[in-house]
């Protein structure tokens, strides 16, 4: 099985109550297939500048990423975002962006990216995400990231986006935001009756919920007790999501969706245990695997009523 | 088994985006009793006025609820409380409290409230919460809810009320502002630190957390596509919660407390779907385990990964 990726490859600057870093990897792509390789193999494709170096390469290649869609543009510089977070660490107050190479991006994909079995389309402008969803014929399964920007501003071209895809995986405020329906159920109805047949609500610290035509499914977010760095947990999340899907070789049911929904939490919560890539780049399967043991310990109950 | 519970008996007047009600009895104690009289013998603790009548005592006796201990004071007036929610039902606003014989309230706990196996000190000020907590000297279980309110005026009072329970039910806000500790894990602990053997994070819409000795445990809110007045949701739960735990007659165990946070989230589910006490007074035990089993299927999965 193979999964591409199409989004942000990036360098972040970021300051939380728990520390700083000046200059680090970072951008939705980067999160998602380092969260995704742990299940099968992937491809992020996206434009980076001279700044994205061996280091960089070396560090997605050590995890088995295929860089081959990594476009570098000569005198470019790679996406930029400088972001900082107070006491709440589910709010990202931006302080700088800078598009760089990404400003003039034309997703190209080599033949492998197209052959992809899953795609997933990170957070970029929504004509984008369907130049790539257009050119990966072959995916049996396929998500899409937003934001409220391009619902602001491109809600047509996004709604032709979501069409598109089975899988819509963005936060609940923007599933809010893009039906202008305030009842969450409701709202993943409405887009669901726009195409696709699964939708995911991610809620920060709170979890997420999955639904689907056969119901509701939800988690919680994975307690812990040190959480330095929020950023890239949403692309954590989805790459442990669509990444498990992709690699587990079975059914796209309820049964592999849920299992899913527990791969996408753990790989978020190892995520913001450090800065940046720092603790993915360093995870291991067993520590995935055990994580997922105590989600699933932490969430199951006996249905016996004594009366 | 027998549940006392200390709290607002009152009337209240309340607008939401669904509707209005201008007159209709609500109040913690009375949520609160309501939910956990399908499980145990409940004895709700408090004052009422002249408007309190024949019809309210009816609804409540009802569900069997034990209505000796609602003290009516003679010439004066319930509590009455008049709010308002916007398009975010999380919100309560405020326009009107009127203490009325609240403001006079003594707890007086007759011989059958102080034998209760299980305590509910709903937000009230937390010297009334000791003076009760200091009379039901029989409880093996007892439970405290708070507010943002008594952290900002009484700390150290309901501090020392906390310390005399062993489980505080509030707002996961209120635990994050009562321990000054931005990580819920680390706020929670804080306060078992400080008394309680089990910390329930109620968080709207997203459900609940539950923290103990033992570990964490957390259910999401029950979905629903129509939610028509959230007020009194917080105390159905508690009672739903408390409810099963002294009706179940078993261990306070781990897997009885998970049972108990299935009820209490499947209470505050019903709570919600109309306004006041209009759903959950017209409530089967049927409908009750119905919900809890559809509440259960939502919330497992299978923790089988297939590589």
């Amino acid at each position: 099985m193979a999964l591409t990726v199409v989004g942000s490859i990036a360098f972040h600057a970021v300051k939380t109550p728990f520390g700083e870093r000046e200059r680090m990897l970072g951008g939705a792509a980067t999160h998602f297939s380092l969260a995704a390789s742990f299940f099968t193999e992937v491809r992020p494709v996206g434009p980076v500048g001279d700044d994205f170096g061996a280091e960089q390469f070396e560090l997605l290649e050590a995890r088995g990423i295929k860089t081959d869609d990594i476009e570098r543009v000569p005198g470019g510089q790679s996406f930029f975002w400088r972001g900082h977070y107070d006491f709440d660490l589910n709010v990202a107050h931006t302080d700088d962006t800078q598009l760089g190479v990404f400003g003039e991006f034309e997703p190209k994909l080599s033949d492998a990216a197209r052959a992809a079995d899953t795609l997933f389309l990170a957070n970029i402008q929504p004509d984008l995400q369907r130049q790539v969803r257009a050119q990966c014929t072959a995916a049996r399964f396929s998500g899409l990231d937003s934001m409220n920007l391009w619902i602001d501003t491109a809600k047509d071209s996004l709604l032709a986006a979501i069409a598109e895809v089975d899988c819509l995986i963005v936060n609940d405020a923007e599933i809010r935001q893009l039906t202008g329906e305030s009842n969450l159920a409701r709202a993943a109805r409405a887009v669901m009756e726009h195409g696709p047949r699964a939708v995911v609500a991610k809620q920060g610290e709170y979890g997420a919920a999955l639904f689907t035509g056969e119901g509701f499914f939800a988690l919680p977010g994975f307690p812990l007790d040190d959480v330095r760095d929020p950023t890239g947990a949403g692309d954590s999340f989805a790459g442990g999501f669509l990444g498990y899907l992709d690699g587990c070789d079975g059914e796209l049911d309820e049964a592999n969706l849920r299992r899913a929904m527990g791969y996408g939490t753990v790989l978020a919560s190892f995520n913001v245990e450090n800065f940046g890539t720092e603790r993915v780049a360093q995870l291991t399967r067993e520590e995935i695997d055990e994580r997922f043991a105590t989600l699933h310990e932490m969430t199951q109950f006996e249905p016996l009523p004594v009366r």
